[in-house]
């Protein structure tokens, strides 16, 4: 690779997709750099779709990230939407695409270097009459679209979502805030699977407060009866509803690459190395389709978020260009808002923790967000788990304010490789308005800290008076 | 020290010194705990006291971290308000103690450990009519009550604040929530002496939006005609005004300790080993009135704040109880509210790393608090300053939302010794309602790991979509 790249063909025109064709663009200026997008859009907040169909984001326009022809014509990107690769063939080079109906540029693809940026498809459980029309996921804007027009239409009263993971929770809230009745029906016995219970129970609670929450419940079947309605089997019971949103998960969209043999976890994530590349020689993978360096695991995880695609992709394209770049890892950030809730987790919990044969404790604070005397302080749920000896495997926050961004505290300290003793003594911000004096963290770390035999223990207890 | 101690005595009842009294009281229950507090009150939210001012606290109690009784009737702890020490003899392991008028206590007062946390006496510079009775710091609770009667009395509708740094912008917003117009004057031709000029030029904006901003401006003299209002004259015109608010900055309360020689930096702050033993035999310190040590500069450095004063005062207390603790040291992190604006600071300003003789480079980003798309995002000032080795010597945020702990990042990182190259590469929170995909951090991070030669430079930029 490197200086003799003619062509870089780049299949997937998302947040890693175009990151990839935009960071080749940048090495490599003379670069003949293809995107080719199976949907009509490119380069939009696809995290954004829940806020869009609640109308925070008032047109589906604005979730781009920049106008249609900045590609085209700023960036010299030759993106082609609506356009479909149907297979790689690695050895020579090419990949097979299927544009628009009419238009050119069908058949075989000639490229030096391949950046797969092909995402995460959502999972349709097999319950019959999932694949009806009144039945949506929440993972394209041109889906997406189609949702909210029907929303716009007036004819949406009730809807149910399907899962209550991080999508499922942010559809519901979008759907509530488009004035429906939602029912959120999961599986499982508990909602946000990426948390451990005493946080879920917070989520749960707040959940309760703007929609009817059935767990450890299925939908079994979905009929359409061609009018408004549909009926939906939920646990047994028929109900009527007028919409169904499936929000049970994604996989990653790997099946093109895993098909001429690129090396992937079992999940079907790919396995890539500090520069994106696959064990496909001069095929590269970014985005939701790829497994990534988990810093506290030690090993390859398949954890599909914005922020990762959005640098790995840059990775990809930097080095697919000839350039040099390398991604570090990941620990698991991610924070959602749940209703007037924000909920944020980093590294592993305790669950993750124990399912990865690692030895974890795991201590839980509730703080408040500002001084205890200042108005407007909300209860703060701080959870630490860390290892015997102390060191820090993750942290797990909720609360009306001050929970999204103070994880990233944690998220930093995973990344240091610090001891709970050592997040106790950090030096952190503290003004009335934003904190207590011990901030929520730190009374967190204390009290771990306590429980490590070889820190000074109990005499770490905040003791008097906060500023 | 340690098993032989008898009796601690403890001058000063804010933060430290409560904080030191109650870690004592759980390492040896039987160990006799003193308190001399000057004032009315102990351990109350001196750090409130601006937002009592303003009528956002209602009322003085609220600021308490305890009910009265609690140390004494709970915590055991000999509590003496209106008390004040003297002198200290350390040949004789004596203080001298004058107490309330009629009451018992006076004298000499014997003590096998000290903990000095006499805090930080604010500054009253030599300008004529100073001392007079509508003239006030922002110091004590019982000084703030008296102000606050005056406010509530519905005499005072002009006010000067003499005074720009971050306690005269909390007071100038406490006065102007209590419905007065308040000016600022400060000799220095800028605002908040510890950020930067660009994000200072931030604060100055917000600060004008609703006080007159004098800078570059004495005050002359204040005089007292004994009726309502008092005439200030300010770079030499007269003008009316009803209060003078002093805060003109802090000193260490130190000359106790001083006056028997104990060792401190010029600025007055009693130097003190990691277990907050001073100079002095068997004496401590702890909180406003020690110098800590600074992790960045890696020497002492007089820093008073409040969660320090706290921290410092717990390993005061348990150390001289026979316990075993340490402080790690501080990187300077504050944050302040000046109105409607956030703004944050930790590590070294550029002028500060210059001013102890780092080379340092300084890079500034305008980012956003949430997804472009997320309404209400506010613009967030990031600068981060670090060595040409692209070591972070300190940031700096400043914004509507976001800013306050945003900083706590940067803290961390800097507790980690990590470089921007090392910040780029955190995995940090993403939600569109919290942040762009690329965190104002990351960004900062990416733009000055860009300038460093070692690292991929160029190539980091953001490129593509937010999700």
């Amino acid at each position: 690779m490197g200086a003799g790249v003619a062509r870089l063909v780049v299949i997937g025109g998302g947040a890693a997709g175009m990151s990839a064709a935009s960071a080749a663009r940048r090495v490599a200026p003379g670069l003949d750099v293809v995107v080719c997008e199976a949907g009509g859009f490119a380069a939009y907040g696809m995290c954004g779709i829940p806020y869009y169909l609640g109308g925070v984001v008032p047109e589906a326009e604005d979730l781009l990230a920049y106008p249609p022809g900045e590609f085209r014509d700023k960036r010299g990107i030759d993106l082609r939407l609506h356009t479909w690769v149907s297979a790689i063939d690695p050895a020579a080079h090419q990949v097979r695409v299927a544009g628009p109906a009419g238009a050119d540029g069908s058949g075989p693809l000639g490229y030096d270097a391949l950046v797969l940026a092909s995402g995460a498809a959502p999972v349709r459980p097999p319950v019959p009459g999932l694949d009806g029309p009144r039945v949506f996921t929440i993972r394209s804007l041109d889906e997406a679209i189609g949702l909210r027009q029907l929303l716009d239409s007036g004819t949406v009263r009730r809807a149910i979502v399907l899962g209550a993971g991080y999508v499922g929770l942010e559809a519901a809230e979008g759907l509530a805030g488009a004035g429906v009745e939602v029912e959120v029906v999961e599986a499982l016995p508990r909602v946000l699977g990426n948390v451990d219970d005493p946080i879920a129970a917070v989520v749960q609670a707040e959940l309760e407060r703007h929609t009817r929450v059935r767990l450890g419940t299925r939908l079994d079947e979905v009929r359409d009866g061609g009018g408004r309605e549909l009926t939906a089997v939920v646990g047994g019971v028929a109900t009527s509803t007028d919409l169904v949103v499936v929000a049970a998960g994604v996989r990653p969209a790997s099946d093109l690459l895993i098909q001429v043999g690129a090396e992937h976890l079992p999940d079907r994530s790919l396995l890539v190395d500090a520069q994106q590349r696959t064990s496909v020689p001069d095929v590269f993978a970014a985005g939701d389709c790829a497994a990534l360096h988990h810093l506290v695991l030690g090993r390859p995880a398949w954890i599909p978020l914005g922020p990762a695609a959005n640098k790995t992709g840059r990775v990809a394209g930097t080095v697919a260009a000839g350039g040099a770049a390398s991604f570090r890892g990941i620990v698991g950030t991610a924070v959602v808002k749940v209703f007037g809730l924000e909920v944020a987790r980093t590294g592993l919990t305790l669950a993750e923790a124990e399912a990865a044969g690692l030895a974890a404790r795991a201590v839980d604070v509730v703080s408040r967000s500002r001084a205890k005397y200042y108005p407007g302080a909300q209860p703060l749920h701080v959870r630490l788990v860390h290892a015997p000896d102390g060191r820090l495997l993750g942290g797990q926050l909720a609360g009306r304010e001050g929970a999204a961004k103070r994880i990233d505290v944690l998220a930093t300290a995973l990344h240091a490789g610090m001891t709970v003793a050592d997040i106790a003594g950090l030096d952190l911000s503290y003004a009335p308005p934003f904190a207590p004096v011990y901030d929520p963290v730190l009374a967190a770390a204390i009290k771990a800290a306590g429980s490590v035999p070889s820190t000074a223990g109990g005499t770490h207890e905040p003791a008097a008076a906060p500023r």
